[in-house]
């Protein structure tokens, strides 16, 4: 009565639905996940924003199947990384958990993804180390919090898209990350495009889109 | 001495610096226009947000050369279109001319698009009428105001990867585009992206940058 | 002393004051919910955003007349329904608990409601197989959060009155709900009237209104 | 090729497609109002939000077939009022341009209105006089800017429908209306929808569709 | 060494320092009332905003001295009233505390007070009742959240000065008191004054100045 | 029809009705004026925020009767002087504007009043040498843009009431007058109360509430 | 009457007053740079944000002594620079009317500068290039609209203290400056102070102060 | 992996890089202090913003070594100061822990502080009574919540760089620091630079940038 869970929607977009956990009951993420394992069985079941009562209903219901990073819990074997090469790149070491989103849903869609952490712009140097593993990268996911100045930056240094995702990482003038989206979707650097404050989940459906992820998996 | 014209951008990012006209005196466009286009002759030199006075110089100063559209003034013969095909669709008429400033700057940077043009939600069945046109594409942008719900319901229509842009377009609590760009950011169609209000030229870079336009121009 | 209960109100506007409980007393919701019932005992007597230990004192004191529903304490018998009928339709699961409110202050005031729920825009085809049931109401209360899309979508189908209710629900640039509460406020589809955040309480007081809930119950 | 009229409005919604004349040419204008006039031939085509160059053109296509009133071009005969009676209350004297395009157009899609002026609750008494004739209509617009205050105190005195439309009338801290709007959002007496600042277009469709304007006309 | 009492506060502005919990340790708080006692022994000393445990280290170190009152510990003996009469209305049952903030500060300096409650806008005839009694008063304070609209309807009825406080009273787009802040500075009623969100005290600071508090007890 | 002059103010309220003339036109405020005039000889009709246009028509239609400063057109001839003394202070030589439309308001109502200009706190000493005159008020109006920092250190100073106004004087993120707003709604000396931007003439009416001007002008 | 020049600034704070002409009358200004050049001959006299008419006046005053820069006038001999060097960097050619106003306010006080132009952060080997020359600098003002990355940039690549000038240029969600000010603000790089938007004025005196200009000019 | 500390950073900019704590584990922050000690063993390693988990887990990691105060954890020996005067002035006694914050990483820099407590603008004669003491300092970092008046009376009696450090102390509509911020932005005494809302650690790197620390330790 209360879902009506979307099945037609690999189909259609190349990525199926994820459960949105904030605002829901355990019970009503559990259901929700085995109705996805039920259409797609060949696809991992995500659900994002899980507390610690939900991941623990999740793990009653999957076991094994069940893995947790960064609050997403993943149902289901992994595929075999079939695209072209994702970066995430993230600014401090305090935005790792939304880079950490970005990537288990990436994988989970079947993106190979390369982690390239604590390269802010206060120390350039880190960045103007890894450019040549940038410039390998078919799509670059940018998490930034505070100024958010990261994603200019490396728009200015590659050709591939890139997309910012802002954090709430900071304090006072943030604003909640406020601060960061305002920074990004001005950019001096021309193509970048932004996504939800911390939300690396919808980068990395993004990324998927761009990286041409195929809606023929079961 | 006041411009630093940054000759490397194709060959770091693929497409070549445009010109920002607001708060630059004619001459100063004029000059920067120039520069481009010495630097890159066989690439299309673009100035957006261009006034009366700054359109009259541009022509002025390079004749025949100069398309003008929506405040864009492109300079050089455009190249043949050669990538996957870009849909821009916009919601109202009075997006329009946000809508034509990304078609002149994607076509400047080589890429094949097609105007998808009115389809606002409020008569969801002109939308629908159009889903076969919008799966052919390779990436659509969507322009709207207002409300903004256009890039949600695209969205969850096509694989492709979405570029957003809100609009000015509206009055009151629209908030010169916060409405519409709030909306877009907060898409419950995962994957889409956005770009800042009225900002067409940037989602155009974003898709050449999707859509891979090439380097290699001279 | 501290409260004056305003028991002209059905005379006047159709229906009764009803307890706002956030920032009162469990006394104080008790006192006010014994004078209402006093004042009109042929009305169910309802008090909002109960926490838990203003249920628990409600039910003290009223005990199996209370039906408790999404922070709702209804004292007294329901009438029957009498009206037209109420559409409560919702974008997404988590925003069931505001639909609830609107559903239980309709039915206290003898609204006879439908509930459709989870038929938000990034899989339209849901909301395309109820345009039926849609079509058979006099008055639809739409219920969203994050982009707040589906009033504009729902308003472009039906010729009832809409009243949209924004939610909380979502992060980042939801902002609270400030989202798709200006979302709503510009909707393309005109004749969308919009309340407060989560304010389902109110849609269903404007709704009684609408559908002429009489004043003339004890 | 820039416009799709939805002809199929009327029938959906019980009200035609409007033309929103800021940001159209008076070419798009007239366009649209002719496609909307042979569409429709039994209703008043409406464009808003028209200024001088536009009413003119306006004027020039249609002659003496064209009402404007408060930047409203009205093309056609108006119908027999049908319907229970609307009545437009508004606080000021500088509220009147939106009142009176809410009049207008309700009165476009065949509504009887009647215009209650300058009534603001600095001075009570002339609402207060009023009384009666408020209590016969079937619904109530209520237009005020500034405080805003006006439809908490006709919402706590009548039964029908409230409509509030908060208006840019003020300076300072009334923030081009946001004063006037947060101020009906949160209105004490339960009951009042609220449409955007100034959109007394959107308040006469709201009203049209509770008044239950019928779709029948050609 | 961390804190500087302005003992000449009183001489230069009529009433003493107040000590501003919020932020100190319970022993800054009793050792800022203790050198106010000492400073003034003719006065009450006063510290709003105290959480729990400052309220008990002041009991704990004044005894039988202290009056607790919505977050208010005052110590010392009460002078007698010896001013005009303030009235202190309030709109609703949940703003009582930010208006009993108000009557405790202003009774420490001396002001002769009188609470009207739950008289807001909903329901005209409960203020309407009083009026007699608020033209009695020399200064009046109005109290609201929400829509924040009682204070315009209070100065359209008397002479009196009339000092509006916005509560956070409310959800939603009241924002935490910003929708009844902007409502009151933008009243159509000319003469309404207002103070911060929540601040009994400044208030009723305020009308000690306005009711000619006298700098001469000790 | 479109007006309801609301005559018995005075005898309610202690001040007449002021015509607010942006957003009207000059025939409409002309009318207001002799309406006003009509009702009460005795007093001065007083129309605020008049442009040009507005007043040559209203030296048009009273002549020699008619005193215009800062906007403010004040028809007939002014009472004597019979209240203690307003002080009008002002921060810089630009909030001028702002702090003459409270003094002719002040002075149309018979109060009598004494401006202090350009004191502001960046350069202390011109405000100490005028502690003397201060302290002389019974009233003080502070009128302060930019930080709006000057009632807080004039409220430490006096014991008469504060009447607090913020201008739209500066730029950036003085955001039109919000900056200096929050800072005098925040300000750490209490009883300082604070009216809209730019609106001297509320704060004039306040002032005149607080000195006690009598009704009992014709 | 309407002014009062702080002619002891210069002994208590280094630099003189500076005229804001903004809100100013031309004879207003003129007066105040006649009062300032008599009060302290060995001076320049600095007016800041004369428009047209103003600046006609000023030089029609004082003739052969007035310089005129980005809305500056500066009066008098401009003295030998004295001080540590200032470079003056800006991100994009659209910046350099808000560095220019740095640089003729800090050249005024006796300033040794340099600019540094179009070094913004989407090119980065343009401002690498300059490292050299930055590194030499005592102060650093770096002046940035848009997305405002550079200070973050420049702070993490000297040791000199950077002062941070956001700018109002850019469109949409640059909100009139709001977006780089808050980028600043945030700066991820320790360090970097901020003024408001467009104001290189207060960028110079705060570099004026932190240079240790002497004052005892006369 | 996750980490990269930028050990050339006091090299490159004078002091080194602090570890942000908010937001990573104790495990990360006790890694990062490790690894600071490491590479710039004659500098004190400072985490900012640590609760109280990490405060044990960096006591356990370094014992004896550790100083606490206000959320920040020094670990090694302080070094002499070397450097002109810091004064660091609180305008409240509530300000105090940014104060602090303020002080302790100044000293970890070598600078030597003096900290002038509760000397707000409510009371001046308190800082009037320290204008000796002030005008002694090379530097002045001003910390104040609620109205942030003081640093523009500060900056008024000093030629001294101003430092100017909003704090959240207050309530409604501070904003959460919101509202000093905005007072500070536009201090009309020039030169006052701004930081962060709560930004003592800012505040003080910048004043090491002013005061010259030199990067030749170890
Ligand atoms: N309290 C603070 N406020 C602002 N920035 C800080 C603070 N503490 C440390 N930082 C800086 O913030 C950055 C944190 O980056 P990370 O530790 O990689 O997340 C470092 O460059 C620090 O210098
Ligand atoms: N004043 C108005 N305010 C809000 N919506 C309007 C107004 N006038 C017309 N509209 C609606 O806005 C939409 C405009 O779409 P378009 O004319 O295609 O740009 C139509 O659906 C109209 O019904
Ligand atoms: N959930 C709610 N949202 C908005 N208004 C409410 C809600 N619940 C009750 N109210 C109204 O809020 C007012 C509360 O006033 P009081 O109970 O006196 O504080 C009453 O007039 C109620 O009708
Ligand atoms: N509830 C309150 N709201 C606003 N100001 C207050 C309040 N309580 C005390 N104050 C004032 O706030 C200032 C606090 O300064 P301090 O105690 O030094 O932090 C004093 O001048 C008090 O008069
Ligand atoms: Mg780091
Ligand atoms: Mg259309
Ligand atoms: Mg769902
Ligand atoms: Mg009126
Ligand atoms: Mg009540
Ligand atoms: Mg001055
Ligand atoms: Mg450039
Ligand atoms: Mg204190």
């Amino acid at each position: 009565g209360w879902a009506k869970i979307d099945t037609g929607r690999p189909a259609r977009t190349g990525t199926a639905e994820a459960v949105y956990a904030a605002g829901k009951t355990p019970e009503q993420v559990v259901g929700a996940l085995a109705a996805l394992r039920e259409a797609h069985p060949g696809r991992v079941a995500v659900a994002t924003r899980c507390d610690d009562a939900c991941v623990a209903a999740v793990r009653g219901a999957f076991g094994d199947e069940v893995l947790v990073e960064a609050g997403v819990c993943a149902v289901g074997a992994f595929p075999e990384a079939e695209s072209g090469l994702l970066a995430v790149v993230c600014a401090g070491t305090s935005d790792l958990p939304v880079a950490r989103e970005a990537e288990i849903v990436a994988r989970a869609n079947g993106i190979d993804t390369r982690l390239i952490a604590d390269v802010g712009v206060a120390g350039l140097h880190r960045l103007l180390d890894k450019i040549g593993e940038l410039r390998e990268a078919a799509c670059v996911i940018v998490v930034a919090g505070m100024d958010g100045a990261l994603p200019s930056v490396v728009a200015g240094l590659v050709a591939a898209p890139v997309v910012a995702v802002p954090t709430s990482v900071g304090y006072g003038a943030a604003f909640g990350g406020l601060a960061p989206l305002l920074t990004m979707l001005n950019s001096c650097s021309p193509g970048v495009t932004v996504v939800n404050i911390d939300n690396g989940f919808g980068a990395a459906v993004a990324a998927s889109r761009i990286l041409g992820v195929k809606a023929d998996r079961s």
